[in-house]
């Protein structure tokens, strides 16, 4: 045994959503090799007190843009179109691989610090994404978002195709499928049926899984409807972009025959509360999306709307949301919220066989929080606490296939420091330097 | 000079939202003494570097109940009639003094820690959370909420105004203002015009401030239409609760009528986003009430239905649902949803020539957020990452009046272990034995 948890509160996040008290949980090779109310009888070669702590399944945020960490705070308080159009998509144009992996790697160590196992990633200089996660030891699902404007197209030239044919190459089943390539449309309302069928066919004949925006604003749903006739849900299903496991990000608008649609396809939706309330794109129904009989994970989206990575926040407002939508304070009880960041995440993912639960022989993706500071006194309820009252600021340790990545404010694969000064030497100024506007 | 605080960027809150960086900071008897880009050629006693950091005035928490951090996750996800039926009521009734300090000074601790230096709260056992408050370096509004249930009525012989006029006798005005005591009716739905009369006298008589919760729900808003063919600002109106500075906490169910009243009459509504959220009771019309003229503060409500006192949880939250209830993403903007939970906080508890900015002779009430960590980097705007980044987590150190209270992790003026104990073998027992049921 590598690693033995003491003496700790166990949160499973399994079937029957046991919490064992005082209890211990065992590392090995990177699995969870013990679980028991009773001390092992081997001797394991690292011992982690848990006593006053938390240890739960990590947290899996299905739906992010890493690299837009650099964008941070950039811009708040305006129109989408102004947001994208006069902040987002300038300095975008300034990014090259280089800028992608410095603030990948900022993004990945916030998501460490905050609980985060695993993450969903769309955006472009894949590659780079891609070293900064092979680094850092966290678990990612990896897509280039595809757009097609119009263009004249050819999959073999069209860069955006090509670089995702060469990432699934490269990276997919990286360390024994720590990294997951998906495929990926970026949305409906950029791009058309050349691109959807392309991507569906390679997604299907490489097996992949699928990443989309879908139904986020009102506009992108209503133009569909004018421009096709039908939903985005149901002109994405018409071109089988939903023959393979697919994560859906936002479905704030999905109407619903698009939920009835997309739980026969068993489509992940992800809710991406935070950014939804921000941008004032509306509010999902979460709610409505389970009664149908989808799977429904959560995400942050990129921290230009958000404005930070961590996932707790998400689920405490994914639950809120839910109660005020439904004027229902029983609607999504905390139960049901930490299941969307835990299990239905690595369904989202697929890797539901691997992790999202602390059970033997799954994956070691742990991450343990301090439960003895005054905002988590007394404790009645356990899963109470870890959705209304913590924070990702409670982990104080992360650890990824029995490998911990951070612990008390150190990021064991990540300099954060080289980071910083990268970001600020290079990133920084090529970005947002005024001479090039 | 007591304190300096160097090279630090300071949030002011002033009129300009004037924010200067590698600024200086300097604390003399309690009062900033000193605010300038250049150091001070005076030497301070204590050097506090503020580099990477930001300094800004402490939050004010306008409507809570310190003492129900004992109830903190004992219920949730359930009717409001049940939850206070069932789970709060009967266990609150078995509360006592001692129980109320020890869980009052839990939630200090807790208030501290998340950068909050006053707070307004009713309650019962008032003389034990003065203790509190008087023991722990916090400010506060103090009121006894009233209640009348038909019975007989005498003020003279009716325990809550009873306890109303003695808290006014022996604390207001305690330590040169630290305490206030505010008059206080718990609500409309929970007395009547017999009561509304003697505590508007008493309060106009005393000068007092008013504390009340006012149409916090649509059944209590509608119910009073019902009753009195007026809402409940009105009918409180008439009877004068509202001729002193009030603070009328939630107003979710407020009319454009009621707003056009309670600014004339100088009400400070005090927006409780979370809770209205959990206990699914609608979403108050900030940017309406704003507009209306009426200055609009913060509060947390007590931590049974939050489930905890981070008032930079409720400055987010207050700004994603402005923007979700407007479908407007500039609506609320980052500067006034902080000046919410800083100048509109002193408004509202009277305290405006006191605290609520950075500003030469007010009083040293500050906070220092470290802003080094990833998820606070890069940093465009510092008042951004204040609203959409942070957390109460960021705060490092605490100040009241030029004394720190709180230290990383460090509570300079409460024992938290001794309270902690005095929870586990006093209180707890006490409240939740099965015996007593």
């Amino acid at each position: 045994m590598d690693t033995l948890f003491s003496n700790t509160t166990v949160v499973t996040m399994d079937e029957d959503m046991r919490v064992l008290f005082s209890a211990f949980v065992g590392v090995t090779d990177g699995k969870i090799s013990y679980l028991s109310r009773k001390a092992p009888e081997e001797q394991p070669a690292q011992i982690i007190n848990g006593e006053g702590m938390v240890l739960m399944p990590g947290l899996i945020n299905c739906h992010t843009h890493l690299p837009m960490a650099v964008l941070r705070g950039y811009a708040d308080d305006c129109k989408l179109s102004q947001w994208l159009g006069e902040y987002i998509f300038p300095r975008e144009e300034r990014f090259d691989g280089r800028c992608v992996k410095a603030a990948t790697l900022l993004s990945i160590a916030e998501a460490l610090r905050f609980g985060t196992t695993s993450v969903s990633d769309m955006y472009d200089f894949c590659d780079e994404i891609a070293q900064a996660v092979a680094q850092s030891g966290i678990k990612a699902n990896l897509s280039r978002g595809v757009t097609l404007f119009g263009e004249d197209f050819d999959p073999e030239t069209h860069k955006g195709c090509r670089e995702m044919f060469a990432l699934k190459e490269k990276w997919h089943n990286y360390d024994r499928g720590r990294i997951l390539v998906d495929a990926s449309i970026h949305g409906e309302y950029t791009s058309d049926h050349r691109l959807w069928d392309t991507v569906s066919e390679f997604a299907i004949n490489e097996k992949l899984g699928m990443h989309v925006h879908l139904s986020e604003t009102e506009d992108e749903h209503t133009g569909c409807l004018d421009r096709h006739g039908l939903t985005p849900a149901q002109v994405l299903d018409c071109h089988k972009v939903f023959a393979v496991r697919a994560q859906a990000a936002h479905c704030v608008w999905l109407e619903p025959e698009d939920m009835a649609l997309l739980a026969k396809r068993k489509v992940s939706a992800v809710h991406c509360p935070v950014s939804n309330l921000k941008l004032a794109s509306g509010c999902a129904k979460v709610t409505d999306m389970v009664r149908a009989g989808m799977n429904v994970a959560l995400g942050t989206d990129s921290s230009a709307s958000n404005n930070n990575l961590d996932l707790f926040e998400e689920i405490k407002a994914a639950t809120l949301m839910a109660k005020a939508v439904s004027r229902d304070p029983a609607a999504l009880p905390a139960q049901a919220a930490l299941m969307m960041a835990t299990v239905c995440g690595a369904r989202a993912q697929g890797r539901e066989a691997q992790c999202g639960m602390i059970r033997l022989g799954l994956d070691a993706d742990l991450i343990l929080l301090d439960f003895t500071s005054p905002h988590l006194m007394p404790c009645h309820n356990v899963l109470s606490h870890l959705v209304y009252s913590a924070s990702g600021h409670d982990v104080v340790l992360t650890m990824v296939r029995g490998q911990i990545l951070y612990s008390a404010g150190k990021y064991l694969t990540i300099d954060l420091e080289s980071v910083v000064q990268e970001l600020a030497s290079y990133a920084m100024p090529r970005i947002f330097s005024k001479e090039k506007d």
